[in-house]
């Protein structure tokens, strides 16, 4: 930090901060924010975060989420860096869309850096994107922005809080943190740098809210520790740990455990495998290569010796889990005596999945251990209480929740108001709220465009409200599709009247009402007497949607093609 | 009690006792049981309620799910009565499905009768079916078995506990139930009676088995008093509490705390103003007619001075707190200043469609309350403390837990095995097992049909594996159907190939790709030696599914009509 000054001397103190959420308001995920300067000449900005979120029940078909930052597009050329706080998908993934259109250098620490080479590489912009290593505790100046990267406690390793020292005054983004005493990599919050910050005086503090309506304080992550040791030790077979690959801590608190009790640790699954390699490489996991086994030892040797690790916590189908649930795993499959970790929670949404795969494994004779019967996970995010440590640690003057739905938004804003910060310092906001700043007022302005962009395949916003309505329609009753050929000069059916269903009933059962259907069109059609081809097209949907409501209580899509010959 | 002897001494001890779970095992919901005896002569039967369960959300369209009784189809004859042991949905809702088949009375409390009289009377079988009152504390033979309702606290009153004297043994049937030392209606668990049933030697116990993930001890229903009255005490203006319409004792509660804080009580919703009419009738809820407000009151009067009640905590989008989160009610909105209460939690699936509606009841100004921010439900449900209590009182020689999904029955049985029950008398089964008893053994014989029945429309049970399969991928990827004319004689396209789409892209930005696909079929079609119309059918769906793949990356539906003139 000696080397840089905690201001811009070259920038004005007339300017004004914009900061705008382009995501990680009022939904849980694909977090976001561009934060600018802009003074008469000048505009300058930097973008902290670009996440993704997995789509809720509702959005069929849908891949992932990204933010839509068409708000950074006609300002690209003021954009002076990129910031990632940790390797989570929910900051990271977007990543490749974004640098499609960003020509600024990315700012990441080791472990996150990491993480997103891999993704970069994916988006074949392993060679267009400057990457650039930032410790916590290092400095970087961006334009008119000076930049404290600050190590926070979260679940994945070397995650960062930023001290943004700006010519208006100095803003405090935590990142994604909990305040853990006693961390798996030992290194606690660093509660020196909040001070100091406080004693500089903060103008505004952008704060994680994810666990808002969680009571207390976040259990450290060396209660699993205790937690693991009375599985390893009663378990009378094997043990099979689910967990997210990129939570690389609980992988070394796992390792931990298996060498305290004599086991191999089988690493199972691609993105495990991957990231395990990575972090074993960057320094961040320390498990000695004797301690690791092969897929094969999993079945050869004695059940006691062995720990697989794998992902699938979240009913994903495809994943570890989900395939020894259902037992299409190609290497492995459930043995009675198995013992099975759920070492996550369910993201909301996954609840279902989750259970049923928890459920198939005890069919299949596993026992299965989650919290809360055993807690073997614990949350990455802070509580209320730590919560409140952060806002009486800083002592913003200005307050914005960030990192949560909206319920958890106004929840934390009605902390920061319980501690003292006047409403009005406080904006509880949703994605694309433009929040300006002076050196002593915020002002909320309109919203710009700042919501979901789906990507479905490898299309990206070329599924809207419409489609995703025809898909709920489709998804609920089906469709029927009548295929009608005319006479041209007598207007009568010739041959049958086609019904193609799909989705609707089940044919083999329903041939009786089908059939009535497509008598009921013939009917229609020889009793009809024409006015356009279109004119029938509408008459066969209508007869056909009226006839199928009143057998089924059902409305599925009806179609007609009318071929005249 | 007195005038029934608990022995059928007509009937041999040496027949054998059958219990089959037709629902309620390995799930949540749609419970329902059958007991029979059998002797060399005689077979006789008893059933135990009838409830319903709602879709998951992958279930498409399908609106609920009954349970699968084709097992007692063909012996409807031997049915003597139907149990019904509280009001809820889980355990009534089918009552017209299965009454439609069986002639045999129905037996409840008053309470459970009220609701099923509206079943009843909306399945028209209001003059068909025989209803008969039973209080707990009443005794009551049917065929083999002596049946003796004992009262247990569940969140409805009226709810009931079973003991079944058979010729064989006592079965003890808890119902859903927990210990709770205060509830709302002043009427504690009959501590008294589970133990004269031990005393008198307990063959089988069948126990709730819903919360036995949770820790500890499930909180009275009296705690929310004093978390009502808090809220209530320091609310700005209006109170909307959302609960279930059956949750009788909560109403109650809700009205104790409008009288104390000198609030109007408003009910809105056509469930709610049903059940609540229903309940003061019989005497269940407790309501000075002084105290209740029209809905105009709602808006007229000075808002500190009104409580409305309505339903809606499940997320749904046409109940009460559906319509106000959307501002769509017809008589109602929110107003800043309004506290919204959500006094439930959400059923497992649910969790997306509650979070929304808290997000936009906080977007549209209002403070809302549930918990865990504050205790404003408990469960209903014993937690595992006294699950092993229930156990400990009872000292069954078998046990076989029910009401729950596999885990749930799992773990119930693991503390039943904590407790010295042997675990080869410990039943985890899952629906349709037939269990076996004898005086002295359990036997765990082949599964019979006990799954799901889809209610869909007015559909019962034409709903499959294969339709609702469909119903993914239509929801998914949509469709595109290719109508398609030949020359009959030169096998040659005439005129345009015609796409049909939806669900799938958007169409009026995918033009291009649209055109590129006619562009491709019809190359394709000019090109191709004809071999059958059966082939062309299928070389264009081919064409089409590679075209939209490499375009798309994804796998709409696809069908083709192949017209010959």
């Amino acid at each position: 930090m000696s080397d840089i000054k905690l201001s811009s001397e070259e920038y004005s103190q007339d300017g004004i901060l914009r900061v705008v959420p382009l995501g990680g308001l009022g939904e849980i995920g694909k977090n976001m924010m561009i934060m600018e300067y802009e003074t008469g000449n000048s505009l300058d900005s930097i973008i902290i975060d670009t996440g993704i979120m997995f789509p809720e029940n509702d959005m069929l078909g849908i891949d992932l989420i990204i933010p839509d930052f068409s708000y950074i597009m006609d300002r690209l050329d003021s954009i002076r860096g990129v910031i990632i706080t940790h390797g989570h998908e929910d900051h990271t993934g977007a990543i490749g869309h974004v640098m499609e259109h960003v020509r600024a250098p990315v700012y990441a620490t080791p472990l996150t850096r990491g993480m997103l080479e891999v993704k970069l590489r994916e988006a074949k912009l392993g060679d267009e994107v400057t990457l650039f290593t930032a410790q916590a505790g290092d400095t970087i100046k961006m334009g008119p922005f000076v930049v404290e990267f600050f190590h926070v406690c979260h679940s994945i390793p070397d995650s960062i809080g930023l001290g943004i020292t700006t010519p208006i005054g100095l803003i405090v983004h935590t990142g994604d943190y909990k305040f853990d005493h006693t961390p798996v990599d030992n290194w606690p919050p660093d509660f020196g740098k909040l001070s100091e910050f406080s004693r500089r005086g903060v103008l505004a503090l952008f704060a994680d809210s994810t666990n808002a309506d969680v009571l207390g304080w976040t259990p450290s992550e060396t209660v699993i520790d205790a937690a693991f040791d009375d599985v390893f030790r009663e378990a009378p077979g094997r043990i099979i740990v689910g967990t997210f690959a990129s939570l690389i801590s609980r992988i070394q608190q796992v390792a931990n455990a298996a060498q305290n009790h004599n086991r191999k640790l089988i690493v199972v699954g691609y993105s495990m495998v991957e990231n395990v390699k990575m972090a074993r490489e960057l320094g961040y996991l320390d498990i000695p290569d004797r301690m690791l086994g092969s897929v094969g030892d999993a079945t050869n040797l004695p059940p006691e010796q062995v720990v697989i690790i794998t992902t699938g916590t979240q009913g994903e189908p495809l994943a570890g889990l989900g395939r020894l649930a259902t037992g299409k795993h190609r290497n492995l499959e459930i043995q009675a005596g198995d013992t099975v970790i759920m070492s996550s929670h369910p993201i909301p949404g996954n609840e279902e999945m989750v259970h049923r795969i928890i459920n198939r494994l005890i069919q299949r004779g596993a026992d299965v251990l989650y919290d809360p019967v055993k807690p073997v996970h614990v949350s990455g995010h802070a509580a209320q209480e730590e919560m409140k440590l952060m806002i009486n640690l800083v002592r913003p003057r200005f307050m914005v929740p960030i990192h949560g739905e909206l319920r958890h938004l106004y929840l934390h804003g009605k902390m920061a108001a319980g501690l003292g910060i006047p409403p009005e310092n406080i904006a509880v906001v949703e994605n694309g709220a433009v929040l300006t700043f002076t050196a002593d007022s915020l002002t909320i302005g309109e919203r710009v465009p700042g919501g979901y962009v789906y990507v479905d395949g490898s299309g990206v916003g070329d599924i809207g409200p419409t489609v995703l309505h025809e898909r709920e329609i489709l998804g609920r009753d089906g469709f029927v599709i009548a295929n009608v050929t005319l006479d041209r000069d007598t207007f009568q059916p010739i041959g049958q009247v086609e019904l193609l269903t799909r989705g609707f009933v089940y044919i083999k059962e329903s041939s009786d009402m089908l059939r009535k259907a497509r008598a009921t069109v013939t009917d229609m059609l020889e009793n009809n007497i024409r006015t356009s081809q279109q004119d029938i097209q509408q008459l066969v949907e209508k007869t056909l949607e009226k006839f199928f409501y009143a057998e089924t209580r059902r409305r599925p899509m009806v179609f007609a093609f009318i071929n005249e010959v």
